[in-house]
């Protein structure tokens, strides 16, 4: 299009009614037409004024517009002759290269059809990479964070927030700047000694303040460690069943997985895997995850001296340890390494609210300076007012009396929970994994699709988690649901169980449906 | 040891005077005695009420300790027989499978050994990984975050942390339980919304509030898309010079690097790198990082048509560039690409204070619901109450004046700097990359050893980063330093800087010292 043209071909295309100012809209077309080649390399354009005119706009704007586009590279001006459109066409030699990609149906000319205003291709999902689509198609992330009985989420509504918000309030009135830049490695000093002291308590744990690493959780401090310890192609045990997350988080660093199955003293494993130590073994002594079983004294120290033999790398996540009904946590793992070959993992999530985002990992001493670096180069936190709030929360005593109102609350809703279970199914349906943390794991009989029955849940309007979601193997050797107790009012409990129960009912026992009473 | 003896053992280890109660003390060492085959498997305990005579300790105490060994499974107790040690020796033969270790000097019997309490080998840092290894040794991250010439870091000192904590306190006043729980896929929506506002004006990006996906910056942004879009083994293009950071995330995903040169018009692909498509570029288009040229249109519109003829995904860094002096800022990358190729990544850390850890990433919108799914399965995200504080930050208008406030104030900054180079130096050391973002690059003849002048700055008490770090070719094409100006004061550049001077002048120019003013 010549210049005259130009000045039409704009003119029926702002709209001066438009919230993009006038300025924008001209930029942007004046753009799109020379991306498109309707404004050709070479192209004089109008002068300011001529434009000016011919749109009725000021010639200030104009100017403005040109200055843009010069920057930008759009157009050349040469003082005394003129503005033109610069040659800024793709290097068809440079896009041409011998090799072409099998999936796409462009010809050689490609370059100039695109150029010239035809749409390329979408690219759509089939894009996604191996490692990208697995995860994708195994992902175990639910929609809702909330509700009846949504595993693995506390009561966030019992969170003291106006004590948090007090504390916030007296650290943000000094704002300290040290504390608003990133956070050196391992993360805010005092927290860290905080922290030891009181893992060293509840948990048993053997570690100097020093040792502590803040992250932001249980998927940080895995994949930290992970990325340290282990190379592509390395091979890991896992327990089956297991979180999702972390096989999500191993697997895609590279890390083969090899499920290794649970008893009643859990990680119980074969022969074969025996055979063939892997690189690191992620277990869950304290509390099965999520099956709720202990790992008995004989198999920890039987893993800790298989690892020390075999140069395995242990990662003890502590899940939900904190929450323990009748009896007391054990000893965590780590406190019976004397190898340094166990990472400790844990997070404060579960106490306190899960949108927080602060974790720990107790590195073993020789690697402190590891983990520290490898945390500030792969993450560059930051978080330390935050995590400076949460010390003088530790240190005023609040966390552990949170902790001791929510373990009294969580035991009332855990007990209302069997109860209701109890009354509705008597003996016939095994309740599992009750003794501590936020879910309790309700055994359905083996021909049971524990999937189906959570999406039928799901449409009648409880969340629960299918047992399946926690096996790497397509064949569960157990079927059930994970019920969290946590996150439901006491009142709630036993309508929403009335809802589940009915769905079990009809989908899995085959019974009558039952009225509600 | 017999039970006798038992009580003498304890009673010569108990410290009465000690911080750890006496119940503790007893645990640990009976714990001790049973772990190191002191107290053989079968040994029967004294009776609690013997046991306690023999101690001078009450005996509930000593009931309590064999009531934790039984629960922890150290010992057995059995009604009317008495309490006995429990056999919890390592299984010999699941340890010592047939594969030995090639590194550990440990026997057959080490098991045996170990049990019976010989130190076993301390792990060292020869068990890091190989892409551990490599991660550690390339890592650039500094010790210190602050102070003359700190790159990269904004002067913290300068946020309205009055009005950011007025924002918050007024937030968690009413502490929606919703914010306090994890992020669903994407971050909170009316963020989102405000910033493809921000975006879409200020840096002419083409997307809708539900392409962005908020993250914890820069680091997760470009780890997601490349555990989503990449497998390992893949090759990805770096710019050479790039950001170590991105770097050391690229590496340890299994990412191969191709560094392709950059020239005066950005990155400029050789006739190599087109024969062999990557799988991914990641580039810096509207402020080279860390040169500071500005990608010509040109080879931006040559490097959308080759990604989109040879499927190369597009990871478009837009670091810095809300800090331009004197020029107006470029249009993005992104908003030229019409084939859904370009992964746009950005921080809201360097605008206000890194500590602060939000970022986003605008996804094609083909992928907006894979990468929400990626986000949520990968890293768990929460912090949605902070998020919402940067929304009304936003809304009310604190985040563009603060900018502009800040924009005028690191222009003052630079100038001094580069006043006091001219001063100093005239034309000998050229400045490079002074038009835009936090820091500029001090060139250095090609003779220099940039990582030796970087190691006596900081002897000196100045802070720099030499430009070798980020080369990945140990030879690299330019020496220099670059100094951050952006967290000094501007009182402080020029001592700082003559300090630096001298240190320039002694390592490089072998100049006679010259006396400070």
């Amino acid at each position: 299009m010549d210049t005259v043209i130009l000045s039409d071909w704009l003119a029926a295309r702002l709209d001066r009614t438009a919230a993009e100012p006038v300025y924008r809209q001209t930029l942007r077309l004046m753009q799109q037409a020379i991306l498109t080649g309707q404004l050709p390399p070479g192209t004089k354009l109008p002068s300011s004024r001529t434009l000016a005119e011919d749109l009725g706009i000021a010639r200030n704007t104009v100017l403005h517009v040109y200055d843009q586009l010069t920057a930008e590279g759009y157009v050349i001006s040469t003082t005394g002759s003129g503005t033109y459109v610069a040659d800024t066409r793709p290097d068809t030699a440079a896009v041409n290269t011998r090799k072409k990609p099998a999936v796409t149906s462009v010809d050689a000319d490609g370059a100039d059809q695109a150029a010239e205003g035809s749409k390329p291709p979408k690219r759509d999902l089939r894009d996604l990479s191996t490692r990208g689509r697995r995860l994708i198609d195994q992902a175990g992330v639910s929609a809702k964070q909330w509700g009846a009985f949504m595993p693995g989420v506390p009561d966030v509504a019992e969170f003291p927030a106006r004590t948090w918000s007090r504390l916030q309030a007296r650290l943000w009135k000094e704002a300290n700047p040290d504390l608003l830049t990133y956070a050196p490695g391992g993360g805010y000093r005092p927290l860290r000694r905080a922290l030891s002291d009181y893992l060293r308590v509840a948990r048993s744990v053997n570690c100097t303040p020093d040792q502590i690493i803040i992250t932001t959780g249980i998927h940080q401090s895995i994949d930290l460690a992970v990325r340290l310890l282990t190379d592509v192609g390395d091979r890991a045990w896992v327990e089956e069943p297991c979180y999702w997350g972390a096989r999500s988080v191993l697997q895609s660093s590279g890390i083969t997985l090899v499920p290794v199955p649970v008893d009643d003293e859990g990680l119980n494993p074969r022969e074969q895997d025996l055979q063939q130590p892997p690189r690191l073994a992620l277990v869950t002594p304290s509390h099965q995850y999520p099956l709720g079983m202990v790992m008995s004294l004989a198999r920890r120290r039987t893993l800790l001296e298989y690892a020390r033999q075999h140069n395995v790398w242990i990662i003890e996540d502590d899940y939900d340890s904190e929450f323990r009904y009748g009896s007391r946590p054990l000893a965590s793992l780590q406190g019976l390494d004397d190898a340094g070959q166990v990472i400790y993992v844990g997070s404060l999530g579960k106490m306190l609210f899960p949108g927080l985002r602060i974790g720990y990992m107790i590195a073993p001493e020789h690697l402190v300076d590891t983990f520290r670096t490898g945390v500030a180069e792969l993450y560059r936190e930051g978080q330390l007012m935050q995590q400076a709030v949460m010390t003088d929360f530790i240190m005023d005593g609040h966390l552990t009396s949170h902790v001791r109102r929510m373990r009294a609350l969580y035991g009332e809703r855990r007990q209302i929970l069997i109860d209701a279970i109890t009354a509705r199914f008597g003996d016939e349906l095994p309740v599992m994994g009750d003794e501590a943390g936020l879910h309790l794991v309700l055994g359905l009989p083996d021909h049971a699709n524990d999937r189906a029955v959570t999406a039928a849940a799901y449409d009648a309007g409880v969340i629960v988690r299918p047992l399946a979601a926690y096996y790497s193997s397509e064949t569960p050797a157990r079927r059930g649901l994970l019920l969290g107790y946590a996150c439901v009012t006491n009142e709630k409990i036993g309508p929403a169980f009335d809802t589940l129960a009915r769905v079990i009912e009809q989908t899995v026992l085959k019974k009558k449906p039952t009225r509600a009473a």
